[in-house]
């Protein structure tokens, strides 16, 4: 409630078309609708920009049901669930108008398809083996509206791979650099684009990986200065805040 | 090296005015100085928008000099020096225009006061202590033309001293939450913004905050969507990618 | 054996009552059952007001229905078997007069629903996925005695959702803090309220959470005064702590 | 700003004795002071029960006395200054009424020493070398108005020397059991009463203690119900929890 | 080889009994038998007092197969096979004489029960699900010739369940200590015997348990003096060691 | 693109052969050909001397066949497909020319069998649960053309089984030393010979060795002068290097 | 308190030259002296068969001083203190009649040079920089009576070293084997004698040493039966117990 | 001692030049000498190529001096002392005919300077701060005979440093790349060469980087084949392996 709405409120009061009591009441009104098991959050939307994006690991199918049902009787469009398991997916898929990614583990629901792309977000990745993590990344942005140029498999292993897409990296607004094992693609690509970087550490490697803990650290190392790290694994908060980097307006 | 340069180097090879011998040796022309122990990048403010940026610390007083001295001859103008040590600031600062701020520990050689400081960077910090990474950050973005909040001193345990501050919050096109701790702040800034926002661990803290490992953590696991992390204590690099998104044109 | 009972004992063997051959016997004599693999404790309730808790992951189904015996024989109301899969809860169910809560996989046998729930414990929970843990802290609390007042899904991204319960949270005896992830609940909660916190990091996140460590961290280190800590997923202890803390009775 | 509170304010507003615009500005005038370093927070004492205490540790003394002097100003009483260097102790105990408690490096500002200590709090540490944590503790306690009974060197390598004392610690309302090394006492104590207990960590040890890693990993474990954990070395926080536990009210 | 068997070897050569070169390959002439993906060590019951003990996991059927055939072959009793899978068990049983221990996964080929038991471990254990440890170092040291008494379930939280025992602990030789969680048994016991006590962490527990570490620190730090400590989960070493300990003849 | 082809390439452009932008399309066009979800490096072989490896791990098996039938395309041979799973191996046994080994998971496609196996590389191995990473190693520094001798179960707890194997030790013009558990093998070889010793650390081993960290660590540490360290599990890194240092020509 | 103890007490009763209250106060008569910041244990050269030892480090001069006073006032002998800083040595020395070793900073008051040093324990240590744990080590062990032989610098890097001392090594009663960095001598010892084998992890080494825990580790998961661990530096433990155990009586 | 040597003692022993006891004590006769704290080796020169390297740190200088001796008295050249501190170096350069270099705090004794250089290793460096590490690699390998080509500060963050140098990488016979911070300089050039790699991490960094964590975790973990690692700030040892590697023979 900003300070508007606060003042608003107030000559209500004042004017006698409100009592203080139901003011009270009123300021106590929540813009979100509480099942029990879940607060949906219907005026993220007008807050943040975006409704609210539904996690699906360690929820039951009926929760999540119950979650987008109160969204969708709302009016949202475009609400993600994501690290959805295929079989929830399949079951969901019933009730709600629903496109699932098998590789991301992801659900779009109620996708508006028309809405325009724009900006220009480069996603460059280490590896085959980072696809999901990177689609997950993607199609969040593309989701929330935004243009995605994917660069896969593009590690510094094999450098001239990198290299000659850089006519591609340096158009980007913003680049988002997944990798795991040594996680050094962020550092590299840190190094030749001069727009923000979001570096996404994956858990792809074994042994002295430790489930990401090698490519996290040496991303938050990074000696390119302007990159800034996501958890392990975490595409959806990187396609995120892309997005939100993306359409910046200017200044003035 | 871009296209265009490339292109343009290459017609004059086949023009004649550009042997290929020489064009080789010129594609192989390195826009930085070799001091022996440093390689000074002297196209970095052309290629990144910003001079090289001197990492004070693990080098000696001499070694600094002499990047210093390269980049003042090349022209360079707001040359950071970060965690550099009071000893040697006060050895830097016979021979250099420098200012040193030894809260940060930081000094700028060759400062640019005229630079006009545009748009809003909102920096939020948890407590008092916290202080010294947040003048890192705050001086970075100043000093490259960012205008910049302090929001000291506003941690979760006393939230109204944050929420007193909604207005400021809610103009900020980037948001950089300094915390040490549990770091707790940028989860609830990330819940209060729509702007990118950037969060910085610090090692404020003892005991099973293992130097800044709790923050850190607890910031990469955000619930908030959006926030980017940076390396425990980094300020300077917070600083430099909040100008950068601070300073993004508008898309069209 | 206190003092009392050490005092009435030696009082026998001066009378004469007792031989001290006798006397060195019931000294020994231990208020618990030896099963071989297990000592039920049967006077647990006396010592520490509750009955023996069946930790039940790692013990076999026999095992279990063993010391149940032992412990229905001896009259024992409101035992909790924590950790039990749901494939023995149903053997197990043939043979006691058990409930089983499949959320929090938790039985309560020879549950004496008559007792009366006094005072107020508030448990916030973070997330729908926390869900797990919330139950068996909350059950474990009710079997004990002790009113519940359940605020689900308000974590810290949303703060509105718990800011608009000020008047349910300002109103506990004890509140139990239970979250994942970043764990900033109880940070902010420990902030709004003067009563004591209970603080439960959970297992719930991915990547860079390792397993609860990011939560545990940051609970240990909340800024706000008067948290205190359970280990990871620990809903039981902090029930039964809530439990004792709710239940104290006024200095005078 | 409680519910109570908005109701006046709402009224006021009703009866036209303050108008909406300043009602709005009342709503966000904050019970906290801002030094531009720090917001020093007055209200604290009536919304948590005890004034806002200042960590020593990463502050000046300057920034120190500053905060002092204006919760002294604000007619603060018994105002605590934790991890506070003999160095910043003398310079302040220049300017205000101070007492300073050498081995908790732990200073007391206006003390009220007329202040009765009512209710049992029992103080049990594992060795000599964990007096620091034991005295920040206890003090911490004992200012805020309640009597501690201190039990030092009772580790668990010599049980007799703790079991020699149950019946001191059989009439503790709460126990804070204080250990390094295994830490294994908060167990110990744990499985011997029934009241609650808050076991705090210490860093004495070496090697495998891993800078207090070992005992707080132990305490996190108890196999005893009921026992709740700080943070390493933090006996300031144990002795405002156990202070708040101690001076509960009955139900009713 | 020993130095009095070097010297019996030489003074073959010297009579001409052996020739330098067989000297050579006979002192190359290694005490086992190599089966290819195995070094099978005939010898070490000489070297070391008991047969080479198969380690199971990680080993096919086949190669377990493999070595007790050579070693069977070579007239070896006692053969201990640790850590063998139920189904690779039932396989093995039908070529071999072998009795297999389903809770410690733990079999013994050839087992001559004739061999007398002298002595006396003592193995107390924390708790009913430490149990596949306990019996792993119970019965491999009873295989070797040890007598053990076994105290299961007397864990610290209810320490009457211990000091019971004194008589039995009193008695002993060496004690093994076996316990998850907190692991402060190990510290109790210490504390109670002289004689020399074995502390065996189990990866019992959950949460901030980490699989072991947290009892194993604690083992570690143990105030108790005299403890020392196995790798988390191994029984078999602590049976061995102990068994050593137990056999050890007077200083004469 | 080496220096030779570049000359080559702007001699054309001076010659009028190719103009400046075929000139720049052609210094883009680089040797890999990109597959969507991988760009597949077809010069590696001349570049690196070997071709890519294919990291079967978290790719499908239509994403392998995919960069399989590019590089077969290509006419490469000897390639190796690490980390596959059987069930995967059958399926792409169907369609290329390949022979799968069960033990270390690997493939090797078009394996040019007549390719002669030169110079010596000793692998020792800990224990006969290191076969998988041994033969990883193995295979693939044959598969590359280096001879190697295998020593199976040569660890330290019985040393006399390496030092009987001093001669061949001695031969060696590399050693690869893989062990688990403790990993004090490499130690002890790299004290017994002085050519380069490779280590391997597996994830052989229970508890405290947390995965190989164990291993990892002791070979990081070894007092031995010469040792380098390989990933956990990484046989064929080590079989690759180790294939390097076997095949150096000479100084002179 | 022992069990004839306890029936002698009970006899007093019985015959009524004890009344049953004094027997409770009797009961409670603890065999240590509070010196309120220390419990000092006078009884434990009973029950456990040494004076009770006094960790140095965190404790002040003055408190030592008053705990050995104590310990000589109820005429204890072989007092040790580990840890002791060279500066508070200096101060007792003027007070107590004692030797201090500075490698090991362990001072020794009311040494009984006269004990007789029966039985073997060999030290062996990986390199000169562990000795001030071997020290610690030997000392305790021979000030408790037993004898020692040293060897010292015979790590498995040169392994001849260690080989050319198996005469001493074959006679051992207990074996300690001191070393840093990859802790691989207690595993090569380990394999090489039948007797027990304690092993101490030192923190001599650097970066991945992390503070001794690479050799910690190494020597938990030692491949050679028999081997226990104490804490890292840990000498004044190891020698405690090794003494112990060379000290064991025969069994018949 | 190798096979010939040993068959020509026993050959000795044959024909009655050796008696079988003197065989015995000669094949005890070790080739170093006992200092009673260091068995100094004076045959590795012969068994690994190079004369025993004195780790400076942690030895006092009397022993630094005395092993120094030692050696000398055997005709040592080229002595390398390790961590050796100034103050040190300043005591022993009057006694020894010494050079000491102070960035890698290194000492060289008894220096062959006419000793040729030969082969390539070239070492390339992520930053100035890195210089003590590579020096002291880079020292090591020259003293030892091999020609290094140190590149200085060419780190990712500026990748144009390091491919303007590609003539001189790809003349390499061995790369030491030394980074500290996220270590990725071993991934790029691992890319780039097709010779060995051998990889040192350096504890050059802050915050996530651990000591030197972050870039061993990242070195380990790179995605180029045929990378080796040594410990964190091991240039010594990186030193010592390049030169072996460089002076390889060729196979036939």
């Amino acid at each position: 409630m900003n300070q508007d709405a606060l003042l608003s409120l107030l000559q209500q009061v004042q004017s006698g078309a409100l009592t203080p009591q139901r003011a009270v009441a009123q300021l106590k009104l929540q813009p979100f609708e509480d099942l029990g098991y879940a607060n949906v959050d219907h005026h993220r939307a007008l807050r943040q920009g975006m409704p609210e994006v539904i996690y699906g690991s360690g929820k039951t199918t009926e929760q999540i049901a119950g979650i987008l049902q109160s969204m969708a009787d709302a009016g949202s469009k475009d609400i993600i669930v994501s690290r959805l398991a295929p079989e929830a997916a399949e079951v969901l898929g019933r009730s709600f108008v629903m496109e699932y990614h098998a590789i991301p583990k992801m659900a779009i629901v109620n996708h508006d398809t028309a809405k325009p792309q724009t900006g220009a977000i480069v996603l460059a990745s280490g590896g085959t083996s980072d696809m999901p993590v990177c689609e997950e990344a993607a199609l969040t942005a593309e989701v929330l509206g935004s243009k995605v140029i994917r660069l896969y498999d593009v590690g510094v292993a094999g450098l001239h791979r990198l290299l000659s897409r850089m006519d591609v990296l340096s158009k980007a607004r913003v680049v988002i650099a997944v990798a795991g094992m040594e996680g050094a693609l962020a550092s590299v690509v840190g190094g030749l684009v001069s727009c923000p970087v979001i570096a996404v550490p994956t858990s792809v490697g074994y042994g002295a990986n430790f489930r990401g803990l090698s490519s996290l650290l040496a991303m938050l190392n990074s000696c390119a200065s302007g990159v800034a790290v996501m958890n392990i694994d975490n595409g959806f908060g990187a396609g995120l805040l892309a997005h939100r980097i993306n359409q910046m307006e200017g200044i003035g």
